[in-house]
């Protein structure tokens, strides 16, 4: 069975964290620059502020960026010292990661159901297809949305450690009884 | 602090599986019975196979209805008696439980993310609405999703008590490693 001390799973998950930030920055920077104008009879500019899901999810992840670069600055005030009056701390921690994950999921999705109906579009509802028309928007939105799912799965890593971390703390007879300090080996 | 035998737990994680059994079941009832015509100029049907979203949709709610059901059959099985050499079956439920919250949560958000553009239409895009023109079917569309998120949020209930059922057999000091049978208390 993999054996890690619990300095290296703080190590591990920082640099996972960091990922994630680079990862999600470049996804906003994606999303942020897209924009494509073509002559289609009129002149017409395609930009990610046509679709709601991508509006929204350029601040989801600049506000998933945000919050896991101040996760890793504090990382050592949230995982150094574990016992005791950190547990809620530990709580809440694992709350927001779980938040972000879904936030960022969610949006994720979204933008990548309204990027398909650009591709395929939709003949019946008579939406049309753009993705033949405004080539690079599109190739450009399917990087940001690969970017999204990306650090979606480093997210759900992270916070498996967050919740392995806090509830081996507790009892497994009872609900969220804490151990006995003396058996925490 | 709240004070929960196991057993109980064992019990409310049934009545919660139920729920979101019923609660997906209506899902997709809701979803594989949506259609509506209309007479616009010509003769016109709007069906959940219309959008790929809805139809794969229903599938996901199908098949997490299932997994749940059958999860309530087993529960005694998976929960009964915990210890040893459970532990692998214990990690094979959490990370299923996993995939399905994820499943639902992504389907149920695509889904709400075509429904947005059929309400509100794109301009820019000459994606034109549908909901002044198809009511019936975006209430009832709407209704599905409403039940998709409610699962989501009864099965991230669930994965959460499966995950703390779980981590707290394992000790805190270090990665993986079980806890001695005496301290278990």
């Amino acid at each position: 069975m993999m054996k890690m001390k619990f300095e290296n799973m703080v190590k591990s998950e920082g640099v996972v964290r960091v990922l994630t930030v680079l990862i999600l920055g470049l996804g906003a920077c994606l999303v942020g620059s897209n924009s494509q104008t073509k002559v289609i009879l009129i002149r017409k500019t395609a930009t990610f502020k046509d679709l709601e899901a991508l509006y929204i999810s350029l601040y989801i992840y600049c506000i998933g960026a945000a919050y896991n670069l101040l996760r890793v600055c504090n990382i050592s005030c949230f995982h150094g010292n574990f016992k005791g009056p950190n547990l809620p701390l530990a709580w809440a921690a694992l709350f927001f990661d779980q938040i972000m994950v879904y936030l960022t999921y969610g949006v994720t999705t979204a933008a990548t159901q309204a990027s398909i109906i650009a591709i395929t579009g939709q003949n019946n509802f008579q939406w049309m297809k753009l993705c033949n028309k405004f080539t690079r928007f599109c190739i450009q939105m399917g990087g940001a949305m690969v970017c999204g799912y990306l650090a979606c799965f480093l997210m759900i890593l992270i916070t498996s450690f967050s919740a392995f971390n806090l509830f081996s703390h507790y009892s497994p007879k009872q609900f969220l009884l804490l151990k006995p300090i003396i058996s925490s080996s």
